[in-house]
């Protein structure tokens, strides 16, 4: 190693950390290490269809080492953060502690409970492929309970998902749940009828996909309602009491599935002073994504919050175009850096909000206006295929959804659950 | 239900159960339960490219449902079983109490440890998809500690690996480890090197793969430490302290990974009488898989002992072949009992017995003679896609071994997870 050679550590692999290093590795005067506590960069958009057993989790994801494979300036490291400590310019993680030149905080977003302890501990969130098997895996078991029991209301309890929140995710995965249940279940389960009754979405906001467009969360109602899901609008989930989800209404849907997509918050890093973790936890940042009062500590995507784009005064919304832009601009911007020059300020280019809601039936905002319906599928098509990493997972997924759209019947639904029993003596 | 519909219960999916039910259900005088601790058959010969990443859990897996969809006669039931009660025509389950007027028991062999108990503690079994998970996770893990640390020592430990067993099951993981080692690991773990000489593979025979030719076995042996592995042979895993394999050569093997293929028990069924388990833990049958002393409990495959087949006067090996063969006629032959036919008795037909040792080559004996290298290869892929349930984990099988063996690196090495948290209240 050179003695001018600069040491980046990157910590998180989403969206942001990837397109981060993707750029600043054709920089050959840095060292990347990048942390993260999985082995694998995964895509979050799909991680709803593992959870119905419609692709498989392989599909949506890649090994950090097979990315960065024969690129030995970027490193890998297995780990958790435990705390930054920016004045020795050192890391903390739960497999050892690391010093850097440069330090970039790309972790996202945890799920957020509000404080509801019950629903923390019972409900199943839906942020991560562990989560997505997870739910995969109860949702089978809830039926196998189904089927095995005489007791009609031991039935509905078991068969019934609550799905707390309206945005996005809570919209897809009610549209294939509600496919799930009219195409393959009846087939499969023939102790069982009326299966379309059994889905609840419950939302705060007095509409489905609060920050899309009118015209979408119109769409979205109709197709849901259509599909036979019960929509319940301006009300919160509030507590999960005895396999009770109780609203704020007053009314208990009695439920062994309830589904959390509610909320999100930044996730929290010991070590940043206090002052400089603003709403929803997130890190302010300038114009460079450079955490204020530091210059060597960068936050990126949904951990941070930058009040300097013209158009965005209030920040950038959490999605992934701004992490994914960000990621590269930052890349750019440390190369600039230690030549020299000046950095060049965040600027973010809306390309547009997508939801899918069921087979065929999407919803697209464009700046340019809004799509919907089978169109609109395509794009949603397109736009998640083309950002996989890797040919191999785009043909796969091709593959699988091709097979499961012709034959409107996966073949995934395993209930496969590897221990975690430590095996070292 | 008609009154003189019979109620078969067969307790295990595996390949005597399912062919067994594949025969029976077409009979429609029964109605027929399948009871498995799975939700799906999976095909064990090849779990081990699994717990290597070369495949996905869902290529050699299928739902049960999924496969007696639309066969109303035909019920899944998810539970382990508990006790039988042949008086009561009764079996007890974890998950409930099943009454019969036939039951069929094909529950096949668990991993035997010979009464050791750290190995049984510590070492990875590999008879099941979860295990086959669990040690795909396992090794990748022990990959990040060994970049992790500096200690040569420790890197060593956490880097070794040991198999105990030399039949086709230890043959097969020592070839694919080895060649992931070659392939892969020098291009993605850059902090590492000399990644051949870490895979030790121990047998208490005189030779690998016992029961095949001699030509089979010194291919095996000639193959494997052409790959770097160092066969250990009249020597047996006696212990495993501290991260150490000892042998009963007196040697010790530093090593976090001791996989455990070295010996199967049939699976213990309380209820049965003990004059009736034999062998290995195996229950005595006739010549038509009728257990000793009964009339109604038949057992098949691995876990019964037929010695009234004039070629097999010890019983039968086993084997997947003789599972299905018995499978697929005991299906046959309580139709002809209840038409008050006489059953026709066993004879095992024997197809041959394969083994592959690594990528290209294998070994194959048949009756009438022995195959080995390319040819062998290619007609262990046959026999292995043509058993495999459903067109689509056909396909997807061949497009993944395509895959790795073009690429010569898969990209499915992720480390997943998924809890086992209660999410009820």
């Amino acid at each position: 190693m050179k003695d001018n050679t600069k040491h980046v550590i990157v910590i998180g692999g989403g969206f942001a950390g990837i397109n981060f290093v993707k750029q600043l590795e054709k920089d050959k005067r840095f060292l990347i290490t990048l942390v993260d506590r999985n082995n694998y960069h995964f895509f979050p958009p799909l991680i709803y269809q593992v959870s119905t057993a419609f692709i498989e989790s392989s599909n949506i994801s890649y090994p950090f080492r097979r990315l960065f494979q024969e690129k030995p300036h970027v490193r890998f490291h297995m780990g958790e953060l435990k705390r930054i400590d920016p004045m020795a310019k050192q890391v903390e993680t739960t497999t050892g502690t690391l010093v850097y030149d440069y330090l970039v905080l790309a972790m996202g977003t945890a799920t957020n409970y509000f404080g509801f302890e019950n629903i923390a501990r019972y409900a199943m969130p839906m942020k991560t492929l562990d989560d997505a098997m997870n739910l995969r895996n109860h949702i089978l078991l809830r039926m196998e309970c189904a089927v095995r029991t005489t007791d009609l209301a031991e039935r509905n309890k078991a068969m019934n998902v609550v799905i707390a929140g309206g945005g996005p995710t809570g919209v897809e995965l009610a549209g294939i749940l509600a496919e799930m249940g009219r195409e393959i279940l009846a087939k499969e389960y023939p102790e069982l009828s009326d299966l379309k009754s059994h889905l609840y979405i419950v939302n705060s906001a007095p509409v489905l996909l609060p920050p899309m467009s009118t015209k979408a969360q119109q769409e979205a109602y109709k197709v849901l309602e259509k599909l036979g899901a019960r929509i319940i609008l301006n009300t919160k989930v509030v507590d999960y009491v005895s396999n009770n989800v109780v609203l704020s209404n007053g009314e208990t849907i009695p439920a062994d599935t309830l589904v959390w997509t509610s909320g999100v918050t930044a996730v929290r890093v010991e070590g940043i002073a206090p002052e400089v973790v603003i709403s929803g936890g997130r890190i302010k940042v300038d114009a460079f994504n450079r955490m204020a009062e530091t210059d060597t500590v960068f936050a990126l995507g949904d951990q941070c919050l930058s009040m300097h784009d013209a158009n965005y005064p209030e920040g950038h919304p959490q999605v992934a175009q701004v992490a994914i832009q960000q990621g590269t601009l930052l890349g750019k911007n440390l190369s600039r850096l230690i030549d020299g020059k000046p950095m060049k300020p965040f600027v973010y280019h809306n390309k547009g909000t997508m939801a899918i809601i069921s087979k065929y039936r999407a919803v697209v905002d464009l700046p340019t206006g809004f799509l919907s319906g089978w169109i609109a599928w395509v794009s949603w098509l397109f736009v998640h295929i083309i950002p996989l990493i890797g040919f191999r997972n785009k043909f796969v997924l091709a593959t699988n959804w091709a097979w499961s759209f012709i034959t409107n019947d996966p073949t995934l639904r395993l209930i496969l659950r590897p221990d975690k029993k430590e095996r070292t003596p």
